[in-house]
């Protein structure tokens, strides 16, 4: 059997701050991101796409807002804005990824899916919100929201209003996870677990439902990739490797490291919350759980198959 | 092996126009839709499930063009629209009916894909542009759109304002379709083909691209249907059964009907054009290529194994 690598990347890879946001720029971009992937494929892998959503889910909202605002049209929970995204990601990806294969000459077929992934109503993450999302308010829109909708606010600490605040709880099943490892073994890429996932709860009578939250789009992708016994994971990133000293003159890139010495890294607090620390969480638990090798690099370092940091037994 | 149905139904199934659209709403029509397709399901058979997304489609297209007004949010191309709208639909209908089997004791397991339907960009449809779509605009705004972005606008009869004008060109290629009936023969409910699926063409170079187009989706159902060798097609609608002389004195349901009657009846003009007609053509087309019966119905009919109208050789 074929190498089974999982790959995560960042909605940013799509649609970027420094950019308008126009189509064209998207499809280049995802284009851009495709050519780097090639080189895992052509390296015989089957493969996984995992990726994020944050601009995406971002504008989504703000258009539910605005289009309830200029056109009346109620606006939709956001574990609804995820699974649009999800749709539209995934299209994008899907489609300029088979123009590349074809590009390069590569027989690949590629599919994508809409994934609800569980989170525990119990988790502690819902009594500690952390991710603003959503449009800002003036302080008395959001007083109203709270009592509408139950929502919980912050003060924007740049001062530029009050934002929701949702929580952030750990990935406890991906829905269809059995049917991905399959089509990926049978060698097609599946694209899946958007955005980290639709998160939904279950209820004591074993039904489902939406909840508003961000699960890490990391973790989400490294516990996919432990479920369906993955032999790689990749995450890409904006830097090409891992550092310890991070942006001091002792700064110092990692290129293997074992999950010891990750961890002792991570203690030392070489790793900033939010933004390293989280990745390279994410590929400790995989290779915790018999991942074989986790790497994070930037997309345009695929090339070199001995790229990024590599976190190992 | 089991029997293999494809069920398609109108996006107007969940977002309905006598309804404000809350996500309450929503719930409830999904889960009373679900309710009657498990119907299909404890008779045994395997199921496809085919979705259009008109109401969705054209709110996301209203949002898309609110977000440009209100947060200066680039506002992204029909087809972009329509791969969010297969992401929103699939989830609620994939999460609600596991929440129905779950009630119902039936283990089944479901998922949805995205999906691209490749039409012929030489397609007559594209010359004839007829499918009204969007907001509306005054006709300055439509005359800058007009050379802005190549759009084709119309007058509204009834006198809204101008409105784009896109075509509805033919399903050709349903992307993936092998993929689905295995896994729909291996027992696993399939959801795809939303809104008749994203249109896209195919480029000399072999290179595909979005296009603004609406594929017909019960077409489209029905081509998927054909591929996957489908043995029962079912059209949900508003009305039980099928009728010759609608809404007159003499007006006859049709219970069971073969491809030749439907045609005779079709040339003596008993079923509307954008109504009735392309739905009976739809079945027509499915039997004709192998299948061995297409109903048209109302979902609360399935509970009858002999409700609607019959389309058979």
């Amino acid at each position: 059997m074929k190498k089974l690598s999982v790959v995560a990347f960042g909605g940013n890879a799509l649609l970027r701050g420094d950019e308008e946001g126009t189509y064209e720029e998207q499809l280049k971009n995802v284009i851009d991101t495709c050519e780097n992937i090639v080189h895992l494929i052509k390296a015989g892998n089957n493969l996984v796409i995992g990726h994020g959503n944050g601009p995406q889910v971002g504008n989504v909202m703000l258009q539910h807002e605005a289009g309830a605002k200029v056109f009346g049209i109620v606006p939709q929970p956001m574990h609804l804005c995820v699974s649009e995204t999800q749709g539209s990601i995934a299209y994008l990806i899907e489609q300029q990824l088979r123009n590349v294969l074809l590009k390069h000459g590569i027989e690949r077929n590629i599919i994508s899916i809409i994934t609800q992934v569980v989170v525990d109503k119990n988790d502690d993450a819902f009594k500690n919100l952390t991710k603003p999302v959503g449009p800002f308010y003036t302080v008395e829109e959001s007083k109203e929201l709270e009592i509408d909708k139950n929502w919980v606010f912050q003060k924007d600490p740049r001062d530029r209003g009050w934002r929701r605040v949702v929580a952030s709880p750990k990935p406890m099943e991906i829905n269809n996870w059995q049917i991905v490892e399959k089509l990926a073994n049978d060698g097609n890429i599946v694209i899946t677990v958007g955005g980290g996932g639709i998160p939904v709860i279950q209820n004591a009578d074993g039904s489902f439902e939406g909840v508003d939250a961000v699960i890490d789009k990391d973790l989400a992708s490294a516990t996919l990739a432990k479920l369906i016994k993955a032999d790689e994971f990749f995450i890409l990133t904006d830097v090409p490797k891992v550092y310890i000293n991070y942006h001091k003159a002792n700064q110092k890139a990692l290129s293997r490291i074992s999950i010891s010495e990750a961890q002792k890294y991570m203690d030392e607090g070489h790793f900033a919350a939010g933004s390293m620390a989280p990745k390279v969480k994410a590929c400790m638990m995989f290779v915790e759980n018999g991942g074989i090798e986790a790497v994070i690099t930037e997309a345009s370092q695929l090339k070199d198959e001995n790229c990024g940091t590599r976190i190992c037994k």
